[in-house]
């Protein structure tokens, strides 16, 4: 098994997806260690730091990428199966940043209001107790909250020769924000240019469906991932894999249009797994999905729509796919 | 303790909020043990029974109630804690009812396209192994899924003289169509009107979160309530409570209004319980709620903005209310 | 021709759509004089009213109804013919409530910003040019502007026994506030009661597409209006036309669900007048209708769907309801 | 004055804003005689051609251009002025393409629904009297309607190294499809890259406000477009100006917020040409602004918010630029 490992310097970050000369070729099979910086690009180090003075519009939420797959063709399933993610600071950072977020007008939702206050937190990362630290800025609440750590941005490059943002997620993946790209989560993604080019970033320590103010809690990550290529299959919209669930994410506007997409990508593949009538899918899924929201803040709102095994048939999605790197990473 | 045991005639059934007078009075503290009929009000009984020719829509989701809760008046806030649900009949039913749902057009998202094609499913119940059955109509899987019971509509009277269709989510809950109204749970509504004047009905024998085709497995329902009357303290949306979590829901259009709605009352909540001011009320939320969404179907679009205990300091929300009501339901 | 002439006491307002007995009976064919009450229902004056201070909730968009139309049958279709509106008092009012409106966060697009000041606007009638006056709050600027009168409000009693405020706008009309709704335009309404219980109100000396603020130049109006009855043929949504066009209006959120509604009902419109199969009269209306938004403040938004009549063929629409009415009112 | 005439091969037209090499570069002041081949690149000739069977989806919407503008930077704005547009053959194409448009279910929009039939329509040029035919394809009907052309998509590349696709509506202008866009209007659109790179296409004959089907009468167009740069003082949003009236574009999802970002846009718009503070403008447009409806179909729905100078006090835009490039047009 190829390994490779990588720890970019600041000018090789890349900051969409498309667009960028790879910076690596591998082979269906490797493994990567890799490591992201933080979605603010180490901007925010204390709660003085704030992001309408520290952060630089230009180089937020870089990617460690793209990656070369060889032998990926448009068509394809390219396999990521996310193995193993360590904070790599000691301290994660969010922020409420002007007219950025959930709870305030954007540049979208566009209103005459002022802004909120731009507020900087930060929370000390406790790794005997696996914890990190929340301190009311406004107050003196404090609270340890367990780090769940998850890449909030995973995809490869659009087709039609378009370039995106790394702020945005789509059907190529990207800034999709589920605490869902886990540890031990596959994530399936279809490949639309040769050898798929995809990157990875924006490590959380732990994030709330929805991200509700914009900002997860941000840090920097040691990220180990499994690369695999499936030839053909690729589904229209992200898919992902665990030991105990099979999801899909849809990614637009309004938020009843990312939830749809990722529904009906469900239904097909539903279809495909269990041999069923579409009408049949629906029903199915319509009595056991569960919906945990990504995102509520970035370019497109993100939804999964989530179904668990344990209700379900056996299967082996993607040709046991997901098992077969769920074996792998336990040998690395 | 007053009980007050109520199955109604077809004739007692209510088909709105407001607008239905008081089928009995009852005191702060009483348990009620209701029948429910169901969604369809027991028109679709066989695979054969197709909505479009067996349901009168003049009669879908009917209520039991209104109660008129002595001594509540606007401003109030009246607590429903579901102690009990038990299917009352051996079987659910579940249908495609064209042009609803939330993967067809409908008479808002219209299209010009034909309509899917209207189906009824069946499921069985197996009291032994709490389980109701799926069979797919247009395929051969079978497959017993765990019963999870749940009310889809609890409500009280709207305010302003409105009176709302028993189909319609809104501030005064109503069809929220949320599996976590679910036995174990509290929930606190606004009192609008003297009397409070709450029904309740649609019960679930489970349902996915979304509620995707528009109708869960839906089936009468034995249901045990407790009553309380909080003086004051009404909140502005629908909360619940269980053991694990806060929650709060919000109904609107489009999605992502109903989760800013329920994410804005979380954060007025935790000002209360917490001190906290709403920067730090927002920060903290955004790192640890899960959006379990409720509905996409109905009239509005329900989300569930949820917050577990563990992740927080202890709190009484409404004076320990939720404590109170499981200690009581004990007893029963 | 029977004529009523009705200026109602303070007592006698309606504040919703169904819900209120009808303050007189009238048989179609009849003509009213009426008078209707501003929005704010008279409480602001001057720019030192402040609408947190002045207006009661309880008592705004005040309707002058409802009446009964005898004869009138659900499936009918009921006509209201605007003949005159003018101005029945010497200054209109216009003002941004805090959280209302479309530049601000609602209490549905709910955010934790500070509400924008609560601002009132007099615009003094000058009748001889014809002319409401702007005066800047914040500067010096002034402006003429025609007056262009309009009703933001006409509806019938809704169905399923549902009560609605009326400041909502829906299938069965109520507060549209499309400037559409202006001298020379006949409305068609379907009929969901028996005796249609209309009302109307909301006078408003003009208004732009959309009404941003929340509330156009609001001002009491002397309203002349022709009812007339159709049996059967009701529209699912309302139906306008002029001498100049035939226009369907939705009311939904998102708004482009408003505008679906619209259009489909436009394309059933041309099916029933051209003998048009769906797929041309949607091909034809997407080279010419115009979309006049009406409203993006209320709680549905509406959006009106316009086809010029120069560009269509001729056409009796409802056996040629509006010429007739047309003529009728050159008599009065 | 330049004078630049260019026809692209077909190997020169670009499908992107952004990510192309520039075709030219030019000189402010130029004049541009342009030919833009049709949104289906010439597939559709006659009836029988259908979208799904003849359009190749990788050369849909080709656009002229890029061309760079000399002297151009981020922050300037570009103003492009329509002088003349003028069918460049005999015929225009229409078509319901399956999954495409306002009146069917979507990529994004996503159901279970089946397409609506796959159906073209060809418009016959009537260059005497300046008209297309409309021809119904399941029945009779025939139709002579006013050729009105427009350009549907004009636009620079966008910032940030995104490339976008020529379908796609947003800050940079792109495929808005709005009628406005006609002869005698100038575009105003902020530059993002060192000589702007824009280019334009998509000519339509006619179309209506939302372009419902998805597609106008969609033809080949011989366009002359005046160039102009002014340093500094980018709009957010495009803007638009005729001799009527001043405009700006917002295109998003959902549709409300579309609508948000062009008022908004008009807000600040009047701040700087009244110097009004924003109540004021807030409250002044809530009175006037008219909204034609842009597109509803397309990868962001487009809003134009549009004010009438006849309304307002007398004011340069932009030092004068419209009424400085309507002069020069006069000259050509």
């Amino acid at each position: 098994m190829d390994e490779v490992t990588f720890r970019p310097t600041f000018e090789q970050y890349t900051y969409t997806f498309g667009g960028a000369a790879p910076l690596r070729s591998i082979r269906p099979g490797s493994v990567l260690r890799l490591w992201t910086e933080d979605a603010f690009n180490h901007a925010l180090r204390s709660v003085d730091d704030l992001s309408t003075e520290k952060v630089d519009l230009r180089y937020v939420n870089p990617q460690t990428g793209p990656f070369h797959v060889e032998g990926a063709e448009p068509g394809d399933t390219l396999a990521l199966h996310i193995v193993e993610l360590t904070p790599a600071r000691d301290f994660g950072a969010s922020a409420a940043i002007p007219f950025f977020g959930g709870l305030t007008s954007t540049d979208r939702t566009a209103t005459l209001q002022d802004p909120l206050p731009d507020t900087t937190w930060i929370y000390q990362v406790d790794r005997a107790r696996n914890t990190v630290g929340f301190e009311a800025r406004f107050g003196d609440l404090t609270l340890e909250l367990p780090i769940e750590p998850m890449l909030g941005t995973v995809g490869v490059a659009p087709p039609g020769g378009e370039v995106r943002s790394s702020l945005v997620p789509e059907r190529f993946g990207g800034n999709m924000d589920t605490p869902e790209a886990r540890p031990g989560t596959t994530i399936y993604l279809g490949v639309n240019v040769e050898g798929a080019h995809f990157s990875l970033g924006d490590g959380h320590y732990r994030q709330g469906e929805g991200e509700a103010c914009g900002t997860a809690v941000e840090g920097a990550m040691d990220a180990t991932i499994l690369v695999e290529l499936i030839k053909g299959g690729a589904p229209a919209w992200p898919r992902l894999e665990n030991d105990e669930a099979l999801m899909a994410v849809g990614s637009s506007r309004p938020m009843e249009d990312s939830w749809r997409i990722g529904q009906v990508e469900m239904v097909r593949w539903f279809e495909q797994l269990y041999d069923l009538h579409p009408m049949d899918a629906y029903q199915l899924l319509s009595q056991i999905t569960e919906v945990p929201v990504a995102n509520v803040v970035d370019a497109n709102y993100s939804v999964v729509v989530k179904a668990r095994k344990s209700l379900l048939p056996e299967t082996r999605a993607f040709d046991g796919m997901h098992a077969e790197l769920r074996r792998r990473a336990t040998q690395l």
